[in-house]
């Protein structure tokens, strides 16, 4: 691992060293001596012998920053005193809140938004239930769902610990589309329950987003619920990724000069995400798509196929290559990962056809580090911020929800995600684009706005296809 | 009826009149004569021959604002454009919205409060729960729930169409308490279906506050989860109205100089409200309640008690009164009424003890209409903003959570209740207390906190007695 100070491991230690000209610039060097990076010095106290200083820095990890503390130990007269964890502080108490959009100051307004006046709005809902989507919070709402299954790349750690993460989405949420989202961490992890629970819940939201319930389980779930709901279900860990790769892909197509019909493209990882990036591939045009798992390549001569969508044996790998992922890489144009660290080496990208590209995406440590991979592949992407070409979900799932609510649509369909997937590519100019600028930033201006403006074409086009023919397309599943 | 104009049915009428020296007096006079209340006037446009205005006038009723515009139709000159229902225009888009609380500016940001940092505050969370009251919004946060089968005086109007009044409720929690709370309105009616529901979503939540249930259910929904959760379980159209029942009923006792224990209650209602008052009552201290539902006074020898709480067979009725609610209410000091318009006359009310007190709190409609009562009773209370002694939930409910979040409380006990009572009827100074004074306003400073501290001090000193006896105390069901 290649770690760089980050922020994520941003430590403020409080501690006293004797006055002097030397005393905070001693501090500064001990930090960097032992690999840490000084973001902010405060001298918070200051007397005739000694000052206090709060020194924040970033190290690379938890471990390292232990190791930044005993650097600062080290330096002549100090004394350490508290150390703070700034990612822990920015999370006490939580971080989204539910206020109030309405003045509530006196006995009036208390009549205008609670009894007696509510009560004529509520009559107004009850006799048209389409009304609660102008005179309640429905319109901008989206539930984000977790039984706690597969929380980042954790894996089971429950309902309660997924917490943060779904608050995070949320704030997430409305920092990049303005969506008003609220966390359900789920006190269970039967598919049966899951379900029920949801489709009871579900007046109060014009969305449900899924997140980190582990698969096979989410195929099942998401499938179940878009039947059962009349508002769209979107798993982000699939379709959120899904939409970024093919974006991702579609740029980097572009420098290499290829098209996506033509390509071969070699997946590792066959769980949530792979499989809904290799739908969305194949919806796209993608023709050629061999996916590996951890007993290799998936063909239909296999014995071990149980749990493995039957899509892949439907769709996938039309010359019938079997083996191993070696196998399947060898003479790919494409490699997109989504399965375990280091299972790629650049020997197996150097088999690669020429003017690779690879995608290794597992999180936080990718199938094979990015500088190993550039050596022989033309654009290289990974999940990781601190690398060029992240493929991030932020990228996708705040426009599509926005494009989804404002155009108040009652379902996802691949066309929607294949419209946004397009409309994020095209985010990036041909002036812009290069090998290290395959996506946008995530806080590039516009994203949201211009993926949500496709998603709503997508739903206004799909709506009056469906008027004029009676059907209404569903994504496969 | 005896209604006055309220912003409740406050309306905006764009109208044009010609323009002259009594252009503007013809409007207000027209309003005045229908009975309504001009609250504002806006010229919005002006020419040579015509003005623009925007009048917004306080009705009494939908009905009655309907009159208001007809007699301004009846202007001469006039021309009616939009009218605006103030109510409906304060709910558009919903009452609350979720914000976050965190910057997320740039990828340093981005990092700290969603990937990669979260993990490790997921990981810390994991490994010890109780740290989700620390770093996730579960420590303020409160589920409003319902299924909407008993909505205000609505009646059973569904999941959906509550939603409007659990925003309401959501908005002053915030106001009153500083509280996150979030509707959940449940797409099901079923006992089983409820519980489990509340269940699963619970792990977010450090409280559960029950909203318009109908009784019989909401009593076994309330018991079987307080036993379920490890978080405090309170329906507030019952608990909520016995705080403040109980609360004005001691000072009104004050004013008339009657105590609890020797008092003599006559009650008409015996449904989710009712229940919850009678036990509190009893609870604290009162010996002598004689309830009538609908079929007349509940004593053993009647043969249609499905449905009604056995709590009213064990502890009430002790002078085994029979008959219907005039002969419970003979002799009795005070009436509680929590059933239906118009079941008590002046001439009852004559019957009764002197110094009667009289709580007509059906809404919107009271037992009996307060200046009828007034005339042999000394003190009245109703549920009515236009009327002084103000029975309203919104006296106790934000105290009584905020109370038991800051004590990370995972129970309700009739201790806390009593205890919130106390305290809500101590903020009424011995100064301040008269017949027409007996609640303070939702609006007078410190009420919540007040209550809060109260609830504190009961959840610390019953942890303390459990603590030393092992047992730990829960409200009766």
């Amino acid at each position: 691992m290649t770690s760089v100070p980050s922020v994520s491991y941003s430590i403020t230690v409080r501690l006293e060293v004797p006055a002097g000209a030397t005393a905070v610039s001693s501090l500064t060097a001990a930090v960097e001596k032992a690999g840490g990076l000084v973001t902010a010095l405060d001298v918070t106290g200051s007397g005739h012998a000694r000052i206090q200083v709060d020194v924040t820095c970033a190290a690379s990890s938890s471990a390292h920053a232990e190791e930044v503390v005993d650097a600062l130990r080290l330096v002549p007269g100090v004394t350490i005193g508290k150390v703070s964890d700034r990612t822990f502080l920015v999370h006490l108490g939580g971080k989204i809140e539910i206020t109030s959009k309405v003045p509530i100051r006196n006995r009036d307004d208390l009549s205008l938004v609670y009894t007696p006046g509510v009560a004529r709005v509520s009559q107004a809902i009850a006799k048209n239930p389409e009304d609660a989507r102008r005179l309640t919070i429905k319109r901008n709402t989206v539930a984000v769902v977790t039984d706690g299954s597969a929380v980042l790349g954790l894996g089971n750690i429950g309902a309660m610990a997924a917490l943060p993460v779904m608050e995070g989405k949320a704030a997430l949420f409305k920092r990049f589309a303005g969506i008003d989202a609220f966390p359900i961490c789920l006190d269970t992890q039967d598919v049966e329950e899951i379900i029920q629970t949801v489709q009871h819940i579900a007046p109060v939201f014009a969305g449900i987003n899924l997140e980190d319930i582990s698969a096979p389980r989410c195929f099942e779930i998401e499938a179940r619920l878009r039947k059962l709901l009349d508002v769209p279900v979107f798993h982000d860990d699939q379709h959120g990724t899904a939409i970024v790769v093919l974006a991702a892909l579609i740029n980097a197509l572009k420098v290499v000069g290829k098209d996506l019909e033509s390509i071969r493209v070699a997946m590792a990882g066959a769980g949530a995400a792979g499989h809904a990036i290799a739908q969305l591939l194949y919806a796209a045009g993608v023709r050629d798509i061999v996916a590996s798992d951890v007993h290799g390549v998936i063909h239909p001569g296999r014995d071990d196929l149980a749990g493995v969508p039957t899509w892949y044996l439907e769709c996938s790998n039309p010359r019938g290559v079997t083996g191993d992922l070696c196998d399947a890489v060898a003479g790919a144009d494409v490699f997109i990962g989504v399965s375990a660290p280091n299972v790629l080496t650049a020997a197996d990208v150097q088999t690669m056809a020429p003017d690779a590209v690879v995608f290794a995406l597992a999180n936080p440590e990718p199938e094979i580090q990015p500088q190993e991979a550039a050596r022989y592949a033309a654009v290289v992407a990974t999940g990781r911020s601190d690398h060029p070409n992240q493929i991030n979900n932020v990228l996708a799932f705040p426009g599509v929800f926005r494009g989804l609510l404002d155009a108040q649509s009652r379902t996802v369909t691949t066309e929607m995600l294949t419209a946004a997937a397009r409309a994020l590519a095209a985010t990036v100019t041909d002036d812009e684009l290069n090998p290290a600028y395959i996506v946008p930033s995530v806080f590039h201006p516009g994203v949201a706005d211009t993926v949500a403006a496709a998603v709503r074409g997508s739903v206004e086009s799909i709506r009056r296809t469906a008027e004029e023919t009676g059907e209404f397309p569903s994504i496969p599943v």
